[in-house]
C-alpha cells in the first residue's frame, strides 16, 4: 500500500539510517539491567531527553519499581497510536560468548552488536525514525497522535504495568498500539500474532496433620499427598478437558477466518515430537487439530511437593503437599472469574479444606484477525517486505499485551525490527541494519494509514 | 507358672545380678555405633569371648558387612529356642545431653547408663544369665537348646540378615525366638507384639518427555505430573482400599482371639488427634474399628516430586514427576507377589509407560495369639511381674521379624528389660537393674518350659 508520500518516506530513512543507528548504539551503551536494578533512572533520562530532542511532550512517572516514560506528540488526526517499549535489558552472561562487549555497541557485517540492540532499544528508535520520516514528510505534522509508553521492568516480568495504565488512562487514551517487539520468519516473512492466552497461577496446599508420621500409621492417620491428588484429580479428565463447573462459559470459539489461518500454518508435529521426545501429544492431537487446540484452555501441573524427595526410602506420612498449578485462558476468559469458580469446585467436591494461593494472574487479549489496524499492518508489511504476513491468531503463552488491550480498549498489533538469528536474551545481540530499516519503513506506512482508519 | 527349680532360679539371678550388671557394663564401654563403622570387629570378638565363657559353641561368621556371632549350645530336649540380639549401638549426639559419658558405664539410682545399657547390650546379658540360671539348677544342662545370632548392622536397617538367615538355616534350625528388644508398658505389663507388617517400597517414575517445556504448549504437550497422578489416582480410592487387581488374595482377617485384643486395648484415639492435629482418620474410623484397621494393608505416598517446587511461579510442563509409594502388607501378603500385580494393574490400565523401582521389601510376621511359646511367654510373664501381658496382635510398622520367622518357620515373641523411660536411641539411655533381674526371670522361665512345648 503506497500513498503519495511513501517515497520521500522511503528516502528519509535511507538518508538519516546511519543517525538512528548511532542514537541505538548511545542507548546501548546504559548497562541498563533491570534484573540487576542499575542504570535504570539513567537510562529512563537518556530515553526521556532522546523522545523530547524528537518533539516529543515528555514525562517520567514513577511506579513502585523502575520509572516509566511517556512521550506524546500531537497529529492531524485526532486518533493516536500508542508505541510500548522498554529501556531496560536482560543480564549478559556468559560474557566469554560475546565476540564484543555487550555495552560496547558496534557495527560489524551490517548488524549492530549490543545487549538492547534488538530487545528492545533498536525496535524503539525504529519507531522514532518512521515518526521523524512522516513528520518530516507532512510539514512537521504527524498524521496521527503518536504516545511512546517506555518501561524498565519489562525483563523482570512487568510486575507495575498494568496498574501503571490503569492509573493513566487518561494519559494514555489511543486507538491502537504497537507491541515491544516484532521479527519476520525465515523466510522473509513478517509474523503477526494477534492474540495472547491468559494465565491464573495458582498454588494448592493439603494439609492433613500438623506434622509427619510414620507410615505405619497410614491405615488411619490422613497423607496430604493422597488428599491433594484427589483434590487435582478432579480438575481435568486425562484427555485435557478442565471440569470445573462454568469453567469454559466465556471461551471464544476460533473464528472462521482463524480456521482458515490455522490450515495455512505449517505443521510443527515433526519439530515438537523431535525436541521433546514425545510420541502421543494430549488428546492424541494431530494434524491441524493440533494447531487449533491453542483454542483450548489448559490445566497445567507446573509442579508438585510432598513429604521425601531424596534417594532411598523414607517410610513418611506428608502432612502437607502443595501443587504448582497454571490456568491458560483463552478469550474471553477471566483470571478472577476462574479463581471464584476453581473455589466453588473444591468446596463442592468436598476439598474446602484445600488452601488456594493466588500466585499471577494475566487475562487474554486478541485481536480480529479482520481488525483495521492488523488489515493495515498486513497490507503495509506486503508493500515493505514483498511478502505476505504470516498472522497466528493464538499463541500459547501469555503477555501484558492484556494490560493496554484491555483498560484502553485497543487492537494491539507488532511489527519489528527482529529475524530468527537476533540471539535475543543471548550474547551476540543484534539488530540487522536492513532489517532496522524496513522495520521503519513498516511503521512508517502504519502512521501513514492509522489517521485514518 | 511356676516348677520345682523356679525358686532356685530366682536365688541364682539375685545373687549373681552384680556379675551380669558387671558384664553389660564392659560391654557398653565398647562404642561399636554401626552408624560409624567403628569397633565392629573388636565389639563381635567381645561377644563371642563372652558366649564361650559361658560354655557356648561360638563362630564368629563374615557378612558383607559387620560379622555376625553365632553361639550354640545343646539342651535336654531336641528343641531349641533362638535369640536374635545385636552388639552394634545408635550414635550419642548431642553428646552434651548425657548426665555420665555414654561410653563410660555406670550405676545409678538403681539402673546402668551407658549407651547400648538397654539396647541391645543389657538384653543380650539378661538372657545370658537366664541361660546360666537353668544350667545351674540342671546339673549344668540347660533344659533345651540354644542358640543366639548377635549382629552387628541392626541400628542400620540391618541390611544383610535375612540373606545372613537364608544362608544358614541349618545352623540355625530351631523352634521358636526371642526378639532383641521387649519391654512393660506404663503400668508394668509385659507388652507382647504378635505381629509386624511387610512392606513393599517402590518409586514409580513418569517420564513424559525428553525436557521440560514452556507451559504456553500444555494443551499439545504431554505432563509427567498428571500421568503419574492418574496412574496414582488408579491405584487406591479414598476411603483407602487398594485398587489392585488381586491385591487383597492372601489378606489373613483377625481372628476370634485378636478381635478379643483390640476390644480390651485402650484406645489411642484421643493421643493421635492431639499429637498430629487430625480431625478426621483415614475412612471416617473411629472406636474399636480404629484398632483393628491395622488388618488393612495400606498404599501410601511417602513423597511426590516433579517441576517447580521453590517459591513463586515457573510456567513449566515437568518432563518427570515421581512418587515414593509404601505398601505395608499383612499377614500372609508377599511384596514379590503384590509387586507384580502392581505392574499387571498399570500395564492393563494403560500406564506401561510408568516405571517401577523397587527400593526395598520386607514380609509380614506373626505369631498367632494361642500359639503355645506365646501362651508360655504369657504364663511366665504373670508369675514373674504379676500381671497379664498385653498382646498386640498386629503393628502397623515393619520389622526384619520376618527374616528369621519366615524362613526358619517359628514364632517370634518379645520379652525383655526395657520400660517406657529406657530413653532407647536417646542420651541417658539405661537399664533399669530391677527390670533386668525380672527379664531375666522372665526368660529363665521361658527356657524351662519350651523344651517341652
Amino acid at each position: 500500500m503506497s500513498t503519495p508520500t511513501t517515497p520521500a518516506l522511503d528516502l528519509f530513512l535511507d538518508t538519516n539510517l546511519p543517525h538512528y543507528i548511532d542514537e541505538t548504539a548511545r542507548l546501548c551503551a546504559i548497562p541498563s539491567i533491570s534484573a540487576h536494578r542499575t542504570d535504570a533512572a539513567r537510562c529512563a533520562q537518556a530515553v526521556a531527553d532522546l523522545l523530547t530532542r524528537h518533539g516529543f511532550d515528555v514525562q517520567v512517572l514513577p511506579t513502585p519499581g523502575n520509572p516509566v516514560v511517556v512521550g506524546r506528540l500531537q497529529g492531524r488526526s485526532p486518533r493516536t497510536l500508542l508505541f510500548y517499549n522498554h529501556y531496560d535489558v536482560q543480564p549478559v552472561d556468559p560474557l566469554n560468548l560475546w565476540t564484543s562487549p555487550p555495552f560496547e555497541p558496534v557495527v560489524r557485517d551490517g548488524a549492530l552488536y549490543a545487549r538492547g540492540a534488538k530487545d528492545d532499544k533498536g525496535e524503539l528508535l525504529a519507531r522514532l525514525a518512521a515518526v521523524d520520516a512522516v513528520r518530516a514528510a507532512h510539514d512537521g505534522q504527524s498524521p496521527c497522535g503518536v504516545t511512546f509508553v517506555v518501561e524498565g521492568e519489562e525483563e523482570i516480568g512487568s510486575p507495575h504495568i498494568a496498574q501503571f495504565v490503569r492509573d493513566h488512562l487518561d494519559l494514555l487514551a489511543s486507538h491502537g498500539a504497537i507491541w515491544e517487539e516484532g521479527q519476520i520468519n525465515a523466510d522473509g516473512q513478517p509474523l503477526l500474532t494477534l492474540g495472547r492466552r491468559g494465565i491464573l497461577y495458582v498454588q494448592l496446599e493439603a494439609q492433613a496433620m500438623t506434622r509427619d508420621a510414620h507410615s505405619g500409621s497410614a491405615h488411619i492417620l490422613p497423607n496430604a499427598a493422597w488428599r491433594l491428588l484427589y483434590a487435582l484429580h478432579s480438575l481435568r479428565a486425562p484427555d485435557g478437558r478442565i471440569l470445573i463447573h462454568g469453567f469454559y462459559d466465556h471461551v471464544q470459539p476460533p473464528s472462521p477466518l482463524d480456521l482458515e489461518l490455522f490450515a495455512a500454518e505449517p505443521s510443527n508435529e515433526a519439530r515438537l515430537r523431535d525436541e521433546y521426545g514425545v510420541t502421543d501429544f494430549v488428546d492424541g492431537l494431530s494434524g491441524v487439530a493440533l494447531k487449533q487446540a491453542v483454542f483450548n484452555p489448559t490445566c497445567n501441573i507446573a509442579g508438585l511437593t510432598a513429604g521425601y524427595q531424596a534417594d532411598g526410602m523414607k517410610t513418611v506420612i506428608p502432612a502437607r503437599a502443595t501443587a504448582k498449578v497454571d490456568f491458560r485462558l483463552v478469550p474471553d476468559q477471566d483470571p478472577d472469574d476462574i479463581l471464584e469458580k476453581l473455589r466453588r469446585h473444591l468446596d463442592e467436591h468436598g476439598f474446602e479444606d484445600i488452601r488456594i494461593q493466588r500466585l499471577g494472574a494475566m487475562w487474554p487479549a486478541r485481536a480480529p484477525a479482520d481488525d483495521p489496524l492488523v488489515r493495515l499492518t498486513v497490507r503495509t508489511g506486503e508493500d515493505v517486505y514483498g511478502k505476505p504476513s504470516v498472522l497466528t491468531p493464538l499463541t500459547g503463552g501469555s503477555s501484558p499485551v492484556y494490560a493496554f488491550a484491555r483498560p484502553l480498549g485497543i487492537p494491539v498489533v507488532s511489527p519489528g525490527v527482529g529475524y530468527p538469528g537476533s540471539r535475543t536474551h543471548a550474547p551476540d545481540e543484534h539488530v540487522r541494519l536492513d532489517h532496522f530499516l524496513l522495520a521503519a519503513r513498516h511503521i512508517a506506512r502504519i502512521l501513514e494509514g492509522f489517521g485514518d482508519l
